[in-house]
């Protein structure tokens, strides 16, 4: 998908909400139990319910990867689902993967070839030779971390290096790599007084904004510095959502919270 | 396992030889094709022909990913073999994970419980709260990418705040974190200039040093400056070992080249 795409599909859907497909087994309803599937049944019950509030969807790997090969599946069914039926939505795999070189393309390989996500999160940490193999693939998107939404951002990002900090060297940094245009940046809502000065130094890329809600970040903050020509913006949300309610109508209560977030969203736009 | 046991395992064997199991279906004897999961059947041989002469196995998961719920499988089937015929075997996940909090428990889970893995490499870049949850599980090992081997570690990683690099904050500051003692970190053999420099930091941990070899890192240098008085080291070949020969006699190949780096080890203990 590219991001004209995903800028129009936002436009005429008057929603910027991503919703995290965060699985957790002791957190669904306990009739899906007695499906053969209850993961993918959970994610199918969610997306039909609210595929027109959202235009991402983005299933974090590590609630998969914890049920082993039962969960890759269930990984597996879920992409196929959203492609096969929703194909206009937008889909991030949020693995924060990176490697070096050849071990990065077998990443990106995996996520936008044998899965078919449009977007993969990716970890700076390892520098140019662990990203751009990701880059190269086109209408695919590479999510870079910059500033976290967690307490732990402290420790690195924020910490000055030449009068920068490592959350700015890396979006300056990572501006210079080759097919940069793919590059979107992880910034977490809780750090609205960051965003202007993010900004700055990327005013076209699109932003995912964990945080808003639960973690206690603005959606109003993120949209009066965060927004840019194209919308630039994909904000998060995933417990709020997901486990809205754990009865049998669980969908439906759903629905009704990104319901209120995209009526929210709807004013910015 | 514990790092002693590591330790004793390496001067029963007069060896502190990593091999990476990072299979590439182009790169494996054609033959193995004919069989149900020629990724494992690979790994079977090689580990059956090299146990002997090395302490740990190093499945990169970029490399299983690859080829969806087939190569989760085949990671399954390996680390099953490990621990069931080769229980001494220190194994490490190398999937460079990180995540906020919750998530990263859910990896480690993955990783430790379900595959059943010995370690797992982490990402630094999200701090404290998206590593300790790895640490707290009992004679399992977080390994921190630290100083990478590839050529983008200078993009970040050595970069100076406070006349100290980030990778020397990521030491000195991932000290202090609760469990700091299953901390491992990855340091590169092409970067021997600066062991000394971190063996003053972190005097006591093992570190895990890939790029001897075909990256044109030096054993004697990694040695010099790297080794403490529990050995400390693991240094990792992937390719060099395990993709001696496309031969039926691949895994005997194998064996000699791994012979020979535990035969230069040897001398250094």
């Amino acid at each position: 998908m590219t991001t004209q795409q995903l800028t129009e599909q936002i436009l005429s859907k008057k929603s910027f909400l991503c919703i995290g497909l965060d699985v957790d087994l002791n957190k669904i309803p306990k009739h899906l139990y007695a499906t053969e599937d209850p993961i993918f049944e959970f994610n199918k019950a969610i997306i039909d319910a609210t595929h027109d509030l959202c235009v991402a969807y983005k299933p974090n790997t590590a609630f998969y990867e914890a049920y082993g090969v039962k969960g890759w599946i269930s990984l597996e069914k879920t992409i196929q689902y959203i492609n096969n039926n929703y194909p206009e939505i937008f889909t991030i795999a949020d693995a924060k993967r990176g490697d070096i070189g050849n071990t990065s393309t077998m990443y990106a390989k995996a996520f936008f070839e044998d899965l078919g996500f449009d977007s993969v999160t990716v970890a700076p940490y390892m520098g140019q030779d662990s990203v751009e193999p990701f880059l190269e693939f086109k209408d695919k998107h590479t999510i870079l971390l910059a500033l976290t939404s967690n307490s732990g951002s402290k420790d690195f990002q924020t910490l000055s290096y030449n009068d920068k900090t490592l959350f700015e060297n890396v979006l300056a940094t990572s501006k210079k790599w080759k097919n940069s245009e793919n590059l979107m940046y992880v910034v977490g809502a809780t750090k609205a007084e960051y965003f202007e000065q993010i900004r700055k130094i990327i005013p076209d890329n699109f932003l995912l904004v964990p945080g808003v809600g639960a973690q206690g970040g603005s959606l109003k903050e993120v949209c009066q510095f965060g927004l840019n020509k194209n919308v630039g913006l994909l904000i998060n949300s995933s417990r709020g959502i997901i486990y809205a309610s754990t009865e049998e109508n669980f969908a439906q209560k759903s629905r009704e919270e990104a319901f209120a977030i995209q009526q929210e969203m709807q004013a910015f736009l």
